[in-house]
């Protein structure tokens, strides 16, 4: 298969895109560097990438941030910031690939634990990373056929938590996060599915 | 309790009110009618309402709307309108009411059955009915020990059903779905939860 990953060079996109290598064509995306560039908050930008790229049959969405900050200081740059990057960017993601995607061919996007399980500083993140999972599920439920669209929710992964200084033992390597990515790709009979990467590694 | 309900006009809201009125003292809030007026878009609006309001002890928000359309309709104007008006509404909504609530308070806030239960056309409003859920939890958590934080996630409503011409018979009656908004303002233990109306009505 070809396989877009956007978000490539980042900590989980890389280890997705090292785990298809082996197996699949994998074209990296990323704002700078990687084999293609985009924004995934730039629509545009999107269908740019998506049209120079085809054909190709999946793509996974690594991509996106959002304000971490305790609630009383999520200003309303913080919530527009998040909203148009992490949530809508998955939403750009998946209403541009959808055109020029593949039939039979797959999308993945990317929601986060902290959706269901905050923690103090995580208004904006826990919202913008929700977000994602119902889009997903309906959008599964319009493209049935045509499309399989599934939604990865990653836990903390080690790598990050250490280059932010913190115990990295309460995370997951990214290496095995990427196998819930791997999974959304390659299994044919999956589809609407909010994917616990933990529940993936674990199984 | 010195109740406000927002949306306090509608079809969720006025049950929801009525439910109230029996025992606590209830403002309704809606953009036309009602006793006090605001628009959940509007950061400055809901502000000068609550300013206006103190003190209060429970803030209850049924308002909010999206737009309901096949996902390859569905413009960047749907989606702005749908974040700004469903999604942070509710985000505007907990921000505001949380600085001018008395101590050991409760604002409850909605989702919806799309969130989790998608149909076609639903996209837009399933991304803005998971939204509040991801971050309810998180502004839960946050504000712990201050203000008690829920989210109620009503199927679809019988009245709604009949106004749009549709079979009434799949939907819940108003009145029925009210009972989860006055478990979440009257249950001092709850808090952090989203609330299925329907699982309140069975249990």
């Amino acid at each position: 298969m070809k396989v877009i990953v956007i978000g490539g060079t980042g900590v989980i996109g890389s280890a997705v895109a090292d785990a298809l290598s082996g197996t699949h064509e994998v074209i990296r995306v990323a704002r700078k560097g990687g084999d293609l560039h985009a924004d995934i908050a730039s629509k545009d930008l999107l269908e740019r990438l998506f049209a120079e790229a085809a054909p190709f049959d999946a793509v996974v969405s690594c991509a996106g941030s959002g304000a971490f900050k305790p609630l009383d200081q999520l200003t309303d740059e913080d919530f527009a910031y998040s909203l148009f990057d992490k949530l809508m960017g998955q939403v750009n993601v998946l209403r541009t690939a959808a055109k020029h995607i593949s039939n039979g061919g797959s999308i993945t996007l990317t929601s986060g634990v902290l959706a269901s399980e905050p923690m103090p500083g995580s208004g904006a993140i826990s919202l913008v990373n929700a977000g994602p999972e119902g889009f997903g599920r309906a959008a599964a439920l319009e493209l049935r056929g045509r499309v399989r669209v599934n939604v990865v929710s990653p836990p903390w992964v080690s790598e990050t938590l250490s280059a932010m200084g913190m115990d990295h033992s309460g995370g997951m390597p990214a290496a095995e996060v990427a196998k819930a990515y791997v999974k959304s790709v390659e299994d044919g009979s999956l589809t609407g599915q909010v994917i616990d990467a933990r529940a993936v590694v674990s199984a």
